[in-house]
């Protein structure tokens, strides 16, 4: 996969993708961070839109149903003025017996700017930057267990709103480091920003082997890997995980990483907890923690779509008429 | 449900959502009114869109299908010029295990300024707007049994179009009046606006008890109960009331019921006849009627737009960029 | 079907509807080239929108999923800055036991102006552009076996753009023609544009009868088909058609049928070959050709959005607020 930290960049180092967070440098992810502060307070307006990308059509495209993150990037393309379409493959002609390229090239061959990419397969997204001519930009909204670096950009986003500084931090993320992409991302992210202690706590099943090389310090027990951090990451565990040998029980998983009062107690006073949603109350974080003054996981959807006007600013900036194939 | 009426307006008596009928003053119905009569001509322009929404999101939040529904607030909507999201919470997290409240939480994170609501369950719409921030505002698009107040509106907005004054009228509803949140709305805003006789018409199974305290007067014959009428409403009758005991037969229900030429002319001459729609021909109502020219049906459909465009404009007018919940 | 032909024009000759390509003259269909030709160039551009439609309803009216098409339709429309409403008949009130009629009732009384129709029967766009008032317009986009008289134009465009002139042709068309809207439309079209030879090409089960009347040379024989033509189209065979009796299996037909270079070879050295999508590569079209110097199937793609643009800009042109229906 390491591939695609060349291709999302262009000659001149500039975002031309956005696919993955491995490979970018510590000043690619600062001017997200940057661009995203200033489109905060687009969303604070009166009239919440700018013409940024005018007269741009931006596909969603959706080969996993979530509602919510589509969601998220219409809106946020809504507010930069681009045209939207929600094409969902699940319902179009790939059941027709049409390949996936075929229904990618038509819809370049259409003249839309800018794909949002969700897949059940690890490196889609990647695939269909690979293999789409230059012009058109791919943004990877989640692909299998590999990435979802925007959701890794509205994290640290929201650690530098609460915390100002990232080389002074302990960041603890909790769950299924194993199956999820938001945490890759986001380890990739907080490595690269300078954050000196990230910790993953997690049962050994839901451990990806070797995940020491990330960069990270491992636990397997809450009171000692949420002792004085400064940041909870807690991730969403997908219930059918509970159907294998993974997870004893619910009732035991709670007891054992679920996210409580007497739990947080160990972390730092001043902590701030995430959650990228959608939450289970009761199973991997508490709703005392969810709803408490702790808790940052609202201002971190209003944060991603910042974030996400941002990056989709800032990987359409480059794009000129140029470069386009001609007819 | 009464703790509704305090809940949709301000402290200064403006509406800040739209909930129920119920506890509105005719002030504030004569309001709605005026207004959608001076956006009656905008879908008579070439250019049928004005800037009053313009950079606001309005979010289709429906628990319920309906295609039709959800097409009249979208079309208001973006003749507003406001950005649309459909929000289909069928397919949406909730499947996810996730809480209808972080659903809306999240959606309200995101800077969405106002809710289309439609859920089965009578009330919905109600609880979404005691929970959220007053900023957010509310439409009831139909709760359950409860409630439909821009059907409503559009009701009796065409019923001034018509008849111009409502203190001389004679209004009767026919049908399943026990199930309708049409009706219920439509008697309540019929009450507030001086209509001195209301009737409704239908089986004993198809009225709520104590159906009267509503300030109606109950026939359950059609010849006695259109005797002199200015108005007729229709209700649709749903197809599956009739695999109950409520109904004996479809044939028998339209002998009784149905709205044919025989039985309308017990009314008055010019009187007029309305249904919201989808209509099943030839139970609740023949085509000769549906088609004829007291018919007003497809004027509502017309009135509706112009109404709900009215209503979204009235609620957001007094939403100013201060009572923002900070990031 | 022949009523169509009067239908979609006005008293002046002026295009109203696009329903079908038979009846029309060769004029009109030079207007919707030359007018597409203008709109090729805002693909192109930065800001890829034109204000011709803007504050019109364009309402898609799928009775039939297609996503690509729809996608296309929705992509010229919204280029032309009109607002699109996506109607899935599926999930719509037709659905509670309205009436088809009805459904396009309540559309039209919306003020929606423009129907983009797609519909298994043959003749519904038909049906319902004769049942509707005459302001609001309909373009067929696919009705049964009859007509997609916009993949006609697109089509054409594409031959005009590669051979410049249709008088001097043989074009050949593969495939399944009986079932093929497609095929049909685009005969009409190459024989009105004065293509002096056109050639259909498939197996006796996979023709109509007395398809000679529709003015086209019948082969059965790829070899000799294609001996000499400079333009293929080859049609999607919908693999639904092998369980029947039509096809004796998909490797016969490929064998026999399936454009390949061997068989290519016999036409002209400058040949273009076209496809509507989706491809069933392997079975009707070998990749080698799909994706060879000959094809201008990407090209068909990128033109059809250009063809929809002047097709709904032409027939909104006449659109005046004087023969709007009053409420």
């Amino acid at each position: 996969m390491n591939e695609g930290e060349g291709l999302q960049l262009d000659d001149e180092g500039r975002l031309r993708h956005f696919l993955t967070i491995e490979g970018l440098n510590r000043q690619t992810l600062l001017d997200i961070l940057d661009t995203a502060e200033s489109f905060i307070s687009i969303g604070e307006r009166e009239i919440k839109k700018v013409p940024l990308l005018r007269g741009k059509t931006v596909v969603n495209l959706f080969f996993e149903a979530s509602t919510r993150t589509r969601t998220t990037f219409e809106i946020a393309a809504k507010r930069l003025s681009a045209d939207v379409i929600n094409f969902n493959v699940g319902i179009s002609a790939t059941n027709k017996g049409e390949t996936l390229l075929d229904t990618i090239n038509s819809l370049e061959a259409m003249h839309t700017d800018l794909f949002i990419v969700r897949h059940s397969d690890s490196g889609a997204a990647y695939l269909i930057a690979r293999y789409l001519p230059p012009h058109v930009r791919i943004i990877n909204a989640g692909d299998g267990r590999h990435a979802h670096p925007t959701q890794a950009m509205l994290d640290t986003f929201t650690i530098r709103r609460y915390k100002g500084d990232f080389t002074q931090l302990k960041v603890a993320i909790v769950g299924d480091i194993l199956h999820s992409r938001v945490a890759r991302s986001l380890i990739h992210a907080l490595n690269i920003l300078g954050v000196p202690e990230i910790r993953v706590i997690a049962p050994k099943t839901l451990l990806p082997t070797a995940v020491e090389k990330l960069g990270v310090h491992t636990f397997h027990d809450m009171s000692q890997g949420l002792e004085g951090v400064d940041v909870v990451v807690m991730l969403r565990l997908q219930r059918e995980r509970m159907h294998g040998a993974l997870i004893p029980s619910a009732q035991e998983y709670f007891n054992l990483f679920g996210l409580t009062r007497d739990k947080l107690a160990a972390a730092k006073d001043d902590v701030i907890v995430m959650h990228p949603g959608p939450m289970n109350r009761g199973l991997e974080i508490d709703s005392s923690i969810a709803d408490g003054p702790r808790s940052v996981i609202l201002p971190q959807v209003t944060n991603g779509i910042a974030v996400r006007m941002a990056v989709m600013a800032l990987i359409m900036g480059g794009q000129t008429a140029r470069n386009r194939r001609p007819v």
